[in-house]
């Protein structure tokens, strides 16, 4: 099968050349629910896909990549997959697309999501649930010009039953740091907690860290990039979806979500020079 | 949409009837991998149909349940979910099936795999990623007829990473039957480890537990259910799927995937009664 998006770019070299054309550190995640489409679109799989057209050609300017939930596409049926490749053909060619998939199995099956993921569909990174170890990861590693990012430390409550106690954030960063020979690892951290953002840091080195469920508003924003933020002021992309994506369910929806996701962009970027500006003190 | 299976039973109801009337603890996976399909069998999406519907009427008198590895159908492109659905239609309705998905997300997202798997699909159980904790499983949770296999100890190397160290899978197994108050829950435990085995099954109750990756010879497999046996001679699934899919490649591979799994289901039933005649004694 002819892989749905042009893969000429490493990962690294795609959302660098992105994100310093754009400026940015935003990236919007596309989770499309059938029950919050605005109004005025059809809840058929050509709405979603008009939906996602829209909000992409309204939000490209101020991203650095995008973040397709497969969940909310494998909640549409059979045909949620085409739904989501129309929806990856709606991205410039320009812009990576990080699959949001968490999967983790091993060998064969590993392989297989790998192979899905990024020579069916062509995504650019994926998220990857690290659970069961190295050969969870290995066949993923293998893709030298895709990005993999482990989940680490999420944001939820549930995050205190296994991720927290003993540290087990820590070891996956230390691990995803002895893998990361091709420099294609990254990792998922909530915004949740910023003292502990700081320990990944200095135990993962210089891999990119992926900040889901931040709001635009916030100390924890400006905590977490503190914490996170290379001496460069890259190596985190700040996620956000629903409140781009749902900012306004009238017929106003794509000018409100081209807003929303600018004041999310700049205000990432006051956060960000603050930083850079304080730490050249 | 229509769930494409009936689903008018409770897993377990569903599961001991049939485990019962096939005197079987053996689940079949179904991994349908192009590349390994039979000579004559078309490498088509009509072809897999075809194969895993001759596997499912070969081996359907001889298996407790089957396991759709949902990897191996994401690998066939947008048109994979459409051969999983006419897969699903061909497994008899009396016979639960098994989602090898292993997700793991929460919240909204958690919903919506939940939706896919057991409203879209009619999925009877599936396996799900616990490594985010409580929000991770809770939506699955409140499907009460449905099972939900939580990884717990897998049979790779990689469970030396995070699974083995400070006994996370012990832990893994407490919080389940903290969780398992609508008696929902089971666990995926390799059959590498019976030492752990026992372990988990004094910590986790008589929680179902999954084991799959094993050989129908070898010692692994009587020591895993020595440990793992509920006094009743059940509780546990032992899963192949490779060595009964492909026994044979050649045109008698229906004949000899049928033999196979006979072959499975009573070795598996000679190390039960062996084990509970021991008992006894």
């Amino acid at each position: 099968m002819i892989p749905h998006r042009v893969m000429t770019m490493k990962w690294k070299d795609k959302f660098d050349a992105v994100s310093q054309k754009n400026r940015s550190l935003l990236c919007v995640g596309l989770d499309p629910d059938l029950e919050r489409l605005p109004v005025g679109i059809d809840r058929t799989d050509d709405g979603v896909v008009a939906f996602l057209t829209s909000i992409i050609d309204a939000t490209a300017e101020y991203v650095c990549a995008y973040k397709p939930n497969l969940a909310f596409f494998e909640a549409l049926g059979t045909s949620g997959w085409e739904v989501l490749k129309k929806t990856l053909e709606a991205i410039p060619d320009e812009i990576p697309v990080i699959a949001d998939a968490k999967r983790g199995d091993i060998g064969n099956t590993a392989k297989k999501y790998a192979g899905a993921l990024f020579d069916t569909f062509g995504f650019d990174a994926t998220t990857i649930n690290p659970l069961m170890g190295f050969d969870s990861v290995e066949p993923f590693l293998e893709y030298h010009d895709k990005c993999l990012f482990l989940l680490c430390l999420t944001s939820n409550k549930g995050a205190e039953d296994f991720e927290i106690p003993n540290k087990l954030y820590l070891e996956i960063a230390r691990k995803a740091k002895q893998w990361n020979t091709h420099e294609n690892i990254g990792l998922v951290v909530g915004a949740t907690y910023p003292k502990e953002m700081g320990e990944i840091r200095v135990a993962a080195g210089d891999t990119p860290i992926l900040i889901p469920g931040i709001g635009a508003q916030g100390g924890e924003l400006e905590a977490s990039l503190q914490a996170a933020l290379l001496p460069e002021g890259d190596g985190v992309i700040i996620n956000t979806s629903r409140s781009v994506l749902y900012a306004s369910n009238g017929s106003d929806f794509k000018k409100v979500a081209s807003k929303t996701a600018k004041l999310y962009r700049d205000h990432i970027n006051t956060a960000r020079d603050k930083i850079r500006k304080k730490e050249r003190v």
